[in-house]
């Protein structure tokens, strides 16, 4: 395998914000996006606007809720979680068409994309300025 | 392919910022930055040092100014931006020497790298003191 | 290379802070995790709770150390770095069963798991209360 095939296969693997942002706007209707998270609800009360909520943990016995005709889009908590890529492996291995959502949640956050607090009570991390 | 072709594939297509700056200031004149990101000037205004400003959008009928024999290095905006893999995937199949700058200009920016400011009305962004 | 074969190959590569975490706690005697990082010693100080160091620039001297019934960890700064893939190649070359430790020490950090700090006058960098 070379740097091209490298890039490749990265580039059919994943897809960035800015990329998921503007092919869902365009077409919202071939995108089924899935927030994968595992842990507390109150963790992960803050979701991307209209992302579907389907935990790692529960991915078996919902799979039938996950549409085949669609362009699947998981995404996890940042680049360092891999969440995400194990929920795209299950996937990919039994017919759908996945990619990931590189950054996850943090990248969508720090683009100022638009998200859903699914939760009245959310206490805010980033509460400095910055 | 398993995790040492993985990883293989993955050092040859990309440099780190630590890498790129010790090779660019070992022998400046083998490497071609180019910074791919589109998008409005403003927002991109801060650029690595001596990096030669290609968006993404204008590669196709700007390729004549890019050298065949020096190593080319890419960048955009974080990892989790797919401009610089697309175009090494663009670059690579034309037969150019490519690699992506991982991180792009966010790591470089937190490295305390040199940039050059285009604009001298640009906002600072991070103005907390973090 | 496909989508699949690229998630395998990064899932068999890596290894992410929260699996690791649980790994290590259910089954610490199976793991030696090495904190690659080159540079002086002051900037890394503060290393994941366990870590054994050995910089990149000693491992070659050093390989006696570094038990091969064990599933070596290895890991550096931050996503962007490629020193623990590259030493992750080169352990893997000679029969190490190895993954890199995603996003490094930053990511370890920003999820607040355990640390070591090895230097009792150590400037922290992050002081702004963020």
């Amino acid at each position: 395998m070379n740097a091209l095939d490298y890039f490749n296969a990265r580039l059919e693997a994943t897809i960035s914000p800015m990329d998921y942002l503007r092919a869902e706007q365009t077409a919202p209707e071939q995108y089924f996006l899935i927030d994968v998270r595992n842990g507390p609800n109150h963790v992960r009360s803050l979701t991307i606007k209209g992302a579907n909520i389907i935990p790692q943990q529960e991915l078996a016995k919902r799979l039938h809720e996950i549409p085949k005709d669609k362009e699947i889009v998981v995404y996890c908590w940042d680049v360092w979680c891999n969440t995400a890529a194990k929920v795209a492996t299950f996937l990919l291995e039994r017919g759908y068409k996945v990619r990931e959502l590189t950054g996850g949640i943090a990248a969508w956050r720090e683009m100022n994309f638009p998200v859903t607090d699914t939760s009245s009570d959310i206490v805010q991390i980033d509460s400095c300025g910055c």
